[in-house]
Parts: C-alpha cells; sequence; structure tokens
C-alpha cells in the first residue's frame, strides 16, 4: 500500500519549499510531517518516539536557518527523521534502514544536509564547534551552526568537554537542548534532577521571576540605603544572569526553558536567537513520541516498537507454534539474577541501556545492586574498577560499539590493576539496522592487545550462562569479557544448569579429515549448519568451538594444526586483529604451516541490512564457510570424484 | 650522598606516626615533607611541582582521615610523593620512577594506603564512588572515601559523568577539588574561569555574603510586605544554596574556597566534612611548586625539570661537543609550523600538552590556529573532525595511551566519515620511567582494525617530516595516523626537504641472504645497528623500513617472502594484534609458509624504567634482534663456520 504525504508535505521538497509557506501554514506541515513518520515507521519499521518529538523544531529549524549552508548537527540521530522528509528524502523514506535503502541515522554521504555522521550520543557540540570555528576563520561570518542534543546525551562527558570549550571558544553557535526526560529508557543522574529544577521548582526560573519583580519594589529607607540596594541589585543580577545556572557557569548564554511544541513561538525564539553572537543554548521542553498517545505513555515500549497497527497500536510479533529460542540478551537478565541471589558480592551496571541490555529484570528485582548510570560508559567501567577493589563482582554491560567510549577505562582502571570486572559486550559483531556505527566489529582486535584480560563468546545460550558463572567465581581473578550478538541464540530450553568453563579452554565439536573450522561465538552455528551440508558433498571438516580468543586454547589448537592441513577461523568481528589472527600469531610462534582462511568482517565500513543480509554479504555465513571449505578443498573433492 | 630527612619526618613510617603528633607540629612536617621532596627529586628526577603543592593536604588528610581503611583516590597521582613518604615509602623514595624501584603513581600492588593505581587524569571520583558505594552496601558506615583531583582534571568529561552520578548515588563521598589553574600547562576552558570567577570575584562568593548580609536588613513596610520579604529570602536562599553553583547544580555540597596551603585550617575543615553524609565537594586554592620560589614562578618547567641544583636552580642538561638529534617533538613542533605557513587549512590541536607535544611553538606563532583544548581527548578529535568536514587539515597531537580515551571518536566521527584528520600520536612505544600508565603500547593494535585509516611511523626525523607533508596533501583523503616514540631521534641534520611519500609504500634499506627484518617506525635503528654487527657474524639480513602498517606494502611484502625463507618482524608496540599480525594476516591471505619470528611489546604489563631498559627486557633492541637473527639461522651459520 502506498504512503501517501499531506498535501503540504507533499509540496516540500528542500527546505527551500518550507521557506516558501507562512509561518501560520508551519503547524499543518508539523501535522503531516508527524501522520507521515507514523505512517511510514509503523509499516516499515525505524525509530518512532525520537523523531515525533521534535517535529516542531525540525520544521522551525528548516524555516529559520539557511540549512545546508547554516550547518544543522543532529545528536545521536535517531530522532532526524523529519529533517530526512523535509531535506529530499521523503519518497525515499520507505527504504529508511533497509539493505541498500537510507540510513537512519543522518549521514554525510546521503545529504548534503546530513552535515556530520552520527549515532552514538554527544558528539554534536564537538563537531558543531569544529564547524562553527572553521567558519570564523574562513571569514564566513553569517554562517550558522546549530547542534541539537538531548537531555541524556548531554550526560556524557564528551558534551561537557565540548561546553567547556565552546564556553571560550568565542565562536557563533547555538546548542538546542533537546529536554525530554528520556533516552531510550528514562534518564537518572543528578543533570536530570537539575533540568527538571530549573524548568519546574522555583529555585530557578520561578525565582528568577519573583526577584526581579521583588527587586522592583525594594523600599528604601534609614537602615536600608540606596547604596545598598544598588550592591544588592547589582549582586542578584550576576547571580541570577551568570553564575546562576550551570551553563552560564560554563560561559554559555542560557534561554528557556520554552515549550518545543509550540512551533510559532519556536519560529520566533530561532529568529531571535539566530542574531545573537557566541555561543548559546536553548533549553526545550518536549514529548517523545508527542502526537502518537500510546508513544507519549511507554516511551521506552515506542522508543523502536517494530512494525505496529498505527489505528489500534497494535505491535506486530511473530507467531511460532513452538517455543523459540530466547535473546542473549534475556539469558543475560535473567542468570544474572540466579547468579545474584547465590553471590552476594554481584553488581550490574548500564550506561542507559536497562531495557536494551535486559539489565532492568535485575534493577527492578535488586535495586540497591544494580544501577543505570546514563550514557557514561567511561564513568561505569571505572566506577565497576572502584567497587571491584572492595571484593564487589561487577557485571558492566556495554554494547560492543559502545564500549569503544570506555577504552582507555578498560586498560587503565581495570588492565592494569587486574581487577576482576566482567565486561558483558552486548551487540558484539554485525547488528543490522542500526548499521556502521552500531556494529560491535572491533571489540575483538582492541580487546586482544591488552594484556590480562579473557575474552570469550558464546556459541549459544548454555554457554552464555556458563561463561557468567565462571566469571564470576572466586578463583577468576581477571578481567572477564563476554561478547554476545543481539537477539536470538538457538536453545528453546536455554534453562541449563550452570556449569564452569576452565578458562582458556575451548570444545572440540567433531573430528574430521583435512580441513578444520575453528570458530568463536555464535558464529559456531554457521560452521555446524556448513558442516552438515558438506556431508553431502563428501566433505567432512573438523569443528572447534573455541570459546577463547584470549588465553587462546594451546592444546585444542596444536591438535587443530597438527591433525589437519587446512584451517579456516570465522568470527562475528573484523578480521584485522581479530580471532583469527590470534590463531596466526600462535601458528608463527610454533612455526606451523598449515593453510588458513580467517572469515569475519571484511576491512571496509559495512553498512546497514539484517543481520543475515550483512553476514552474507560479509562472507562468514554458513554459505559462505562452505564455499571456502569446497574452495580450499577443491583439490581433494576433485579426487574423491574421480574416485567415486 | 644520602638524603637525610629532617627530625620529625624520621619518626613517621605510617599515618599512625603523624596521628600521634600535636596539631601544631603539623607546619613541621609540611616544611620537612616539602624539603625531602626538593632533595630527593633534585637528586633523582622525577615530577616536582605538584607534590609540593599538595605538601599541606596531604598532611592533613592522613592526619584525619584513617587510612587505609578510610580510602584516599589521588587523580593522575605525579602529586602523591609526599603521600607515599608518609606511607611507610620515605626511605625507598630515592628509588622512585627508577628500573625496579617504586613507581612515580600511586599503585595498588605497591602499598595498601594506594588505593587505585593512576597516571591518566580524571578517574578519582568515578573509582571512588565505586568504593563508597561499596562501603555502603557493606554496611561499613564509618568508612570513609575521599578523592582529590586537581581543576585540570576537572575538565575531562569522565569526571562530569562521575559528578553526574554522584549527585544521585546518595554515598558517603569528599571530591577535595585542588585548584591551582594549571596541569602541565596551564589549564583553558570555561571551567578554569568558572573557578576563577567563583574564587576571586564578586559573582559568587563575595555576593553570597553581600546578600546574606543584606538580608538581615531589609526593612518591612507598605509597599514589601513581610510575606513578600520572606519570599524573596527564600528565593535567594535556594539561589545562593543550590543551583547558584555549577557543582550544586549536580547535587553535590559545594565548600570553599579555603587556602591550601593552611594546614591548620585543613585539618580544622576535613574534620567538620568528614561528619557530613552524602556526596560533597571542598574547593581548596593552591600554588603548585609551593614553597620553591623557581617552581612557583616556572610551573611548567618545573613539573617535571630533571636533576637540578636545589641551591641555585640550576637544572642540569648533557653537554655535547657536536650536534645532537633534536626530539621527534620538537621535529614536531618546528615543521607543523612550515606546513602550517604553505597551507592556509592547517590547524593544530592538543588536549593539554602543548609543551610535551611542542605544539606551543605553533599556539605562540599562530595563536587562532592552534589550540589547546584541555584534558579532553575526546572533544579534540570529534572536534578536528567538525573541522575536517569544513575542508580544514588538523594535525591532532594526542599521546598514544591517552588516545585510548579518544577510541570511539575515531572510529564513529572520522574513519567512519573517512575523514582527513591527521593524528600525530606521539610518545607511541614503550615511554620510560612514567611506566604501564602512559607506555604507548597498544594503538598500532587498536587502530589498524579501524577501515579506512592509515596508520603510519618514522624511523627518524626525515621520515616524520615527510609523513607529515604527506599527510596534509590535498590528494590525501583519509585519516592519518603517525606514531612516534618520547625523545630523540638520530638526525642532527634534520631539517630536510620534504618530500611525498606514496601511501603505504615502504622502502628497502638493504638486500641480504636468508632472512630479512621488516621493521615499523624507529625500531628500524634498532635493525641496522644488529645488521652491523651480524656482519662480522657473517649473517646478512635484508632489511625493510615498512613505514606503513596500513596499508600494507604488499609489494615489498611479496619480494620479502618470495625472497627470503626467514623474517623477523619488530616494532615499538604490542604483539598481539599489531603490525607483525598484519604481516602473518598477508602472509595467510597469500599462503605464504615463511618463518617469522614477531617482535615488540609482550603480552604482559611492563613496568617503569628508561625506554632502553624495557626495550631489553622485552627483547626488540639491537641485541635482541641480532640473537634472533642468529637463533634463526644458527643452522646457516653452522654451516658456514664448518665451511669457513
Amino acid at each position: 500500500m502506498e504512503i501517501i504525504p499531506g498535501p503540504l508535505l507533499k509540496t516540500i521538497d528542500s527546505p527551500a519549499d518550507l521557506k516558501k509557506l507562512p509561518r501560520e501554514k508551519l503547524h499543518q506541515v508539523c501535522d503531516e510531517l508527524r501522520q507521515y513518520i507514523i505512517d511510514v515507521v509503523s509499516v516499515h519499521g525505524g525509530h518512532f518516539g525520537a523523531s515525533l518529538g521534535v517535529v516542531e523544531l525540525t520544521t522551525a529549524l528548516h524555516y529559520v536557518y539557511n540549512t545546508p549552508y547554516d550547518q544543522l548537527v543532529w545528536d545521536v540521530g535517531h530522532q532526524a527523521y523529519g529533517h530526512k522528509i523535509l531535506t529530499g528524502r521523503r519518497d525515499n523514506f520507505v527504504t529508511n534502514r533497509k539493505y541498500n535503502g537510507i540510513s537512519g541515522f543522518p549521514k554525510r554521504s546521503e545529504s548534503e544536509y546530513d552535515t556530520f555522521g552520527v549515532g552514538h550520543s554527544s558528539t554534536s557540540i564537538s563537531a558543531a564547534l569544529g564547524m562553527a570555528m572553521a567558519a570564523k576563520y574562513k571569514g564566513e561570518t553569517d554562517r550558522k551552526t546549530v547542534a541539537v542534543i538531548g537531555d541524556g546525551s548531554m550526560t556524557a562527558g564528551m558534551a561537557f568537554e565540548a561546553m567547556n570549550h565552546a564556553g571560550v571558544a568565542n565562536s557563533d553557535m547555538l546548542i538546542i537542548l533537546n529536554d525530554n526526560g528520556i533516552g531510550i529508557d528514562p534518564n537518572t543522574g543528578a543533570l536530570k534532577e537539575y533540568l527538571t529544577d530549573i524548568s519546574t521548582s522555583p529555585t530557578y526560573n520561578k525565582v528568577k521571576d519573583d526577584v526581579w519583580k521583588l527587586m522592583g519594589k525594594l523600599p528604601v529607607g534609614k537602615n536600608f540605603t540606596r547604596a545598598m540596594g544598588h550592591k544588592l541589585v547589582e549582586g542578584l543580577k550576576g547571580m541570577v544572569n551568570s553564575s546562576a545556572n550551570l551553563f552560564e557557569a560554563l560561559k554559555i548564554r542560557y534561554f528557556g526553558p520554552i515549550d518545543g511544541h509550540n512551533v510559532a513561538k519556536l519560529v520566533d525564539t530561532l529568529k531571535d536567537l539566530r542574531d545573537i553572537p557566541g555561543p548559546k543554548l536553548l533549553h526545550i521542553v518536549t514529548t517523545k513520541g508527542k502526537g502518537y498517545a500510546l508513544a507519549e505513555q511507554d516511551q521506552t515500549k515506542w522508543h523502536a516498537p517494530g512494525l505496529f497497527d498505527k489505528v489500534t497500536g497494535e505491535i506486530f510479533k511473530k507467531k511460532f507454534d513452538t517455543p523459540q529460542p530466547p535473546k542473549y540478551q534475556d539469558v543475560f537478565g535473567h542468570t544474572l539474577i540466579e547468579l545474584a541471589e547465590r553471590n552476594q558480592r554481584i553488581f550490574g551496571i548500564t550506561p542507559a541501556m536497562p531495557s536494551g541490555s535486559s539489565l532492568k529484570f535485575m534493577m527492578e528485582k535488586m535495586p540497591d545492586r544494580a544501577f543505570d548510570v546514563g550514557i557514561c560508559e567511561q564513568h561505569a567501567v571505572t566506577l565497576s574498577a572502584g567497587m571491584a577493589t572492595q571484593g564487589m563482582r561487577v557485571f558492566c554491560n556495554i554494547y560492543s560499539s559502545f564500549m569503544q567510549r570506555a577504552y582507555d577505562q578498560v586498560v587503565h582502571d581495570v588492565a592494569i590493576q587486574k581487577l576482576p570486572v566482567v565486561f558483558c559486550l552486548d551487540r558484539a559483531g554485525l547488528v543490522g539496522d542500526d548499521g556502521p556505527t552500531h556494529h560491535g566489529a572491533y571489540d575483538i582486535a582492541y580487546m586482544r592487545c591488552i594484556p590480562n584480560i579473557v575474552i570469550s563468546a558464546p556459541m549459544n545460550e548454555s554457554e552464555l550462562r556458563n561463561l557468567m558463572y565462571t566469571s564470576q567465581l572466586e578463583s577468576t581473578d581477571v578481567p572477564f569479557v563476554i561478547r554476545y550478538p543481539r537477539g536470538e541464540g538457538t536453545m528453546p530450553e536455554w534453562k541449563t544448569e550452570m556449569k564452569e568453563i576452565t578458562i582458556g579452554k575451548g570444545r572440540k565439536l567433531k573430528d574430521g579429515d583435512g580441513i578444520a573450522i575453528l570458530s568463536f561465538g555464535h558464529p559456531g552455528n554457521f560452521a555446524a549448519s556448513a558442516i552438515r551440508d558438506l556431508k553431502l558433498e563428501g566433505v567432512n571438516p573438523g569443528h572447534y568451538d573455541m570459546r577463547f580468543a584470549k588465553p587462546l586454547d594451546e592444546e585444542l589448537l596444536h591438535e587443530a594444526c597438527q591433525r589437519y592441513q587446512k584451517l579456516i577461523t570465522v568470527e562475528d568481528g573484523c578480521i584485522e586483529g581479530g580471532f583469527g589472527s590470534a590463531v596466526l600469531e600462535f601458528m608463527a610462534k610454533h612455526n606451523y604451516k598449515n593453510e588458513v582462511r580467517i572469515l569475519g568482517i571484511p576491512d571496509r565500513i559495512v553498512e546497514h541490512g539484517t543481520p543475515k543480509e550483512l553476514q552474507h554479504e560479509c562472507k562468514y555465513d554458513a554459505v559462505a564457510i562452505k564455499e571456502t571449505v569446497l574452495e580450499m578443498m577443491k583439490d581433494k573433492v576433485r579426487v574423491t570424484e574421480l574416485l567415486g
């Protein structure tokens, strides 16, 4: 069914068309834009609530600013659907997040309106400041730069670093703080409370008004001279205008808060701010999911709900006749509670992903032992390290691509001190629709070079449970990485009894002839499937589930190198420096000369698509494994054929 | 000459001894402690100014708190010499930073008083909060946690992340903000200005007093009722006490500023604060280098001056009869100016290391094009990316080990978008005295897995200049890493004419027989030296200076693999996943079976010492290369001997 945009939206092929409209028509543009997002996302999927929340802001920004000459940087970017639709991608929007379709995030190669590629949070102020400083240097004094950042993203340290610089850089930049109190899950932390304070309580905004009003009425008499009054007024002015506000303390002029759903007010305010030089921040208050009642009510659920009936609000779920394997995430979440019930030293920490990681189960059940620390990966890791010095065993759950944010903390605060923190790297490997910014491609490589650390990956749910169990044992006295992919595993009956796995020990799944596959993590299932297929072709590879990329199971590797002439390694991670590379290092050390093929993520940016599509494209799915075996064994296959 | 501590200091073997002294004696302890630091550092070297600045604080902390049960976390840690001396390491202090001696930073394995290992900045609040939360969970309600952090370290994002959590975590923790306005170089940024404001200007402190005083005098009359007055007072109280201060905005109670050199006042204040529950911050103002006049005057020079005459203040420098090779740092600094004079698009950025990196030369000469952004590596990288979108060519100079702080920004903001930012990774490889936290051991491995990126290392000064030249050419449209070590190169006549190097092209330095050495970066000089020695033994290795770890020079590698049976790779970086590993991947792809030995930093934490000592220990210096060649060629050598 074709999705038809509203009559006004249909005419807007670029912001130039938007600018032709009288201001009174902007309401209608907003309504149609919102409806179009609902229509498309309900049928094609994608992020939902965030873009609904900034419909008015998006419209006002493109109405007031001279984009793309004026530069608009969206933080995170999953709220930029309206921006995409208004900037030439209305009709293409139905391909959003699909293989070969447009990206779910702003992307420089996709449009000149996408000034900066995003996906991770809290980069916008730094990037926009770089643009503003360059514009200033080039003498483009009429060129404006705007960063739009949510209050959740504002908690990440790099946003603070950028403000610390912006406040003194004296470049012309507007930061729009989109305060909706929620990221994917509700925001936490002191900043959130502060923003609530200045928006709603008398401590800032109301007092500011009261004080100003009252100051006018101050009586002057014998005990209270004009000079005293003047002094008081001046002092109060300083406090009200300057250091009284967190942002103004950082030398960034603060405006607001204003209603982010009043498009006319936004247009007027932005027009005023456009002409005020220097660094400034506009605080707008919005509702995530605005305009779709269910999304406003349960914002976490409707962050990216999947396909749904836009009329009834029913979210479609696949139905199955038989029990299905659970998500790795849920296995993590439920298993952690089991472990924590037995081991009082266990804590759980997530940087802003309670739902995504399923730590929420423990947060609900054991609120004093499981925390969301906000979009603060660096803090999450070092906090875990601090707890570990006290004998606590922290499960610090961070998505693989977000762990890049805390790399130094893993090296400096955990590994060098050999503290036994457990890092559960969720969404390791190619994640699918979110694309390049979210692929957990590099963790094996960037972790493997760090001394003292254990790197493991389960092939299935039961293995995940065993690795989690092992990681929290008193005898495990090292940092312990467990990486697993997004989504379902393979075992409907996943609640197996937990057993210790000796660190650095893999398992032989089968013997074979001439060639063996060494798999790391869930691609072991691709290997197993390829091996089943290969039976029909008369080829019989051996198969080892190596379980650990570090330390390697040298005993198994000696066996594999001695027994098989040819080896294939497979992993859901980058080839450069990854698990396969570790096997090569082992071989070089022991002077083995086997022929080796390494399958994994190639050395290029992999775009978005379903994991299946991408694994196939990257040639490490079952089909690719089978083909690689056949190619490496082609002489043998030919001999067999001739003999057969 | 033996260094004798003062009479009181001599009696202090642990904080228990300190606690026995009456408060009036603490002045003398401080004087003796300061003198002992001067005596030892002038003769044995080390960081200087920072520890002098916190003598009173250190003494007061160990006097008031029950260390090590109460937990003291020093940020960065180069200011912890006084702490080390008071906690049982007085006599050992002469081995500070020496091979097999005590560490220049707090280190858990060294003392129970060193609660958390440090070296990089801004980790203390996170670590201390982890300790405080664990203490609370364990019911140790009498156990106190204190983080001491400088105003420079406070600019890093992770300090902000930690405060955002601390403000709502309701754990008992004291943050001491040691405000001296300087890190290694003078601090920059809005926070620094803010702290100056609240310390010195009427906008906060003075107004706070004025307002409180005046409020008492407010007259009540017809136009100004008691109710109005009450409202005003309440409002003002709210502002003065709460959101009026950056830290209080983050729900952390703010105290100060107080004089950090008044030990009696510090003792009283800390005693009071010890009994106030919840998260709180004490702002103390100190002078870096306090008590040594020259160090107070030129704080950057005296951060770590090397050996000096403590009486005259003369800093000893080695004298040479012939011109010496310059530091790589200075070659970088001067070459960047040469390039920037010709290429108007060049910018220079450093996160708080203008002197260390020698970017200071450009900052002085071109202040609108070279910046210090504070201890903000994340922001530095994404700011560079933002500038790169505008056609600017930014040389972002970050020490290899600090680049770990900006890893996600390199991946997410630079590499995915293929923006041509130049990363000069200073202090790559083993750095020497600073030890494990500062070794630039991992960058080849953690960079090599990232697509789109070029990774290079010069073998000498001329090569550094050529790589810098190449990196800024219009035709170079990719992120470009240039890694080089701390200290001197090899070319007294370093100011060679700059030439383009084809990206991914190494150079053959010499042909040989049977074995070749593939070197990456400055260890090429070790290889050359080993080769000279080996001539005497009748062994003649080939030698390639590969220049690039990514992309590899496949032509040279094919030649080497085809021409030599045996290969040695050598790099000043970790073996796991590094340059040698890249060579193995190439060989696996092309099915070469050469015998390969990889020399580099082994898979363990390497402690401190001189680079020479450490390179020898790690077996990749000239001696080790020679031995490896001889071992690999022993059959051939034996044959030659027999024939000879």
